[in-house]
């Protein structure tokens, strides 16, 4: 074929798509409802499990009631490299109230942060990095905390692609969310990250509202200030979400079980055991785990 | 005038709303949506609140998914007395389960509910009835609770008024929750009662599915019973919904403030404080309270 006539083709077949009735009326028909997504038994996968569950009078037929939906949020949703999104937020929420604790200058984990010092930081472990959620995750009240979250989310840039957090959403898990509500799933986000945090972005970012967002919580008091109620936030843990905790939270807050849930990580092992009934359990790529269904994604783009 | 001339009045009213058309048409269009409820004060102010809110463009317009109603159980969508009702399913547990636990018959407040002892039952206090429940309300997986529960509901009956307690709602109520509904709110129950128990009837029957059903909770562990994940419930208590629990609890699940807030006791104080913005609280005749409102209900009856 010449250039001229792949051109005289590409143009037919443009001139089709724009003034084609037929071909036109056949895609607003029935679009793919996950253009990101490779063609393959993951995809294909999904869209089985989808039709078998919302086919009343079928065998595996789902009241909407039922269809309900969890995801994990950090490298499910949206990116968690190089360290969890909201670790970095704590990171800059210590930068940024620094002057109020001089003690921090020589104190660790925070005077690490503050000289810039991340290979001390990674040294204080997991005692530094609760340390350092507790420092800057209580003390205010939950309203307060929620503005800060806003501000950093709508103004700090990811260390690599210099663009807000929020961008750096899952394109395929965007199209997933929407595909799966409109087929009359609730969808929750199911995450070891802070529900507060996750609530300040994720029903704008994911269409999923605050009260369909589970995560690992805080203690919080009620206090009167100047007449009105306020709820401060404590330095106390009262749930960790992750592992075992999602199953437990699943319970907890929403009171029945999923027949749909994604992860990408141990920590959503549990989560994702069958427990009976048709159900479609996926994850990323990094879970040593036998039910296993690779999905290779990136950032704003197609399925790898 | 004659009793007959009142009787043609009678007639030709009845001929009009039955065949007049206009006057049919304007019921049909405009029924009350509260038609247990006297008219009054309180009435009106649920009216022209439900008004306000969903008015476009009006000054106090509340977007449907900031429409969060929350509301008290126990004497307020359901009776509580003589005994909070899960408190007579936990002393029938008890009775029923004795021959598990011979230690119980001389071990207080144990021996007293086999006997038939209720006063020393009551004797026992609230250190008593914590033991009650914790001893009827773990060591079981959440399935099973689940349905020891709804196998109780559909047998139990109250002992004034022999019937089930789940037909022991208030009809005015109910009528308010469809109402509220119908306006595009969500409405969630937010009570000092069980989560568990109340999920097992909630859904049914209030229209409230499990989700949104907020209430005090034990925890629970997850394990594997031959290769199948269970939740135990553990006779531990997670949190206590009640007074300022409850809006710890609405902050904790939900995570945004109702703009309906309803109750009928002390416990609900917290919940019904003003927090900014257009906002109604309404409550029972016990609560002394400042904002007051005094709505006397009866069971599946009109407001007295």
């Amino acid at each position: 074929m010449t250039m001229l006539s792949r051109r005289t083709v590409l143009a037919a077949v443009l001139a089709l798509g724009l003034f084609g009735g037929a071909v036109v009326d056949v895609r607003a028909a029935d679009p793919d409802p996950l253009p990101s997504w490779n063609d393959g038994p993951t995809k294909q996968s999904i869209l089985d499990f989808v039709a078998a569950v919302t086919k009343e009078g079928g065998p595996d037929y789902v009241a909407p009631a039922e269809r309900i939906a969890t995801f994990d949020n950090d490298g499910t949703l949206w990116i968690e490299q190089p360290i969890y999104n909201q670790f970095a937020f704590a990171i800059d929420r210590v930068k940024a109230t620094s002057n109020q604790h001089p003690e921090w200058k020589t104190k660790e984990p925070f005077a690490s942060i503050l000289k810039g010092d991340l290979k001390g930081l990674a040294a204080s472990g997991e005692k530094g990095m609760l340390e350092i959620v507790a420092a800057t995750h209580s003390g205010m009240t939950t309203a307060d905390f929620n503005k800060t979250v806003k501000e950093w989310l709508a103004t700090a840039k990811h260390p690599r692609f210099k663009v807000l957090y929020t961008d750096l959403v899952y394109q395929p898990m965007i199209e997933l969310l929407d595909y799966l509500r409109a087929n009359g799933f609730k969808t929750f986000i199911v995450s070891g990250g802070g529900v507060e945090f996750m609530r300040a972005f994720a029903d704008k970012t994911y269409g999923i509202p605050p009260e369909q967002v589970i995560g690992s919580s805080g203690a919080t008091e009620y206090q009167m200030w100047d007449a009105s109620p306020v709820l401060i936030k404590m330095p106390k843990v009262l749930f960790v979400d992750d592992g075992p905790g999602k199953p437990e939270g699943i319970d907890h807050f929403i009171g029945r079980r999923p027949i749909f849930a994604f992860g990408n990580s141990n920590g959503d092992k549990e989560m994702l055991v069958d427990g009976g009934g048709r159900r479609l359990a996926l994850h990323g790529p990094r879970l040593p785990y036998r039910r296993r269904a690779r999905i290779c994604l990136r950032p704003g783009g197609r399925a790898a």
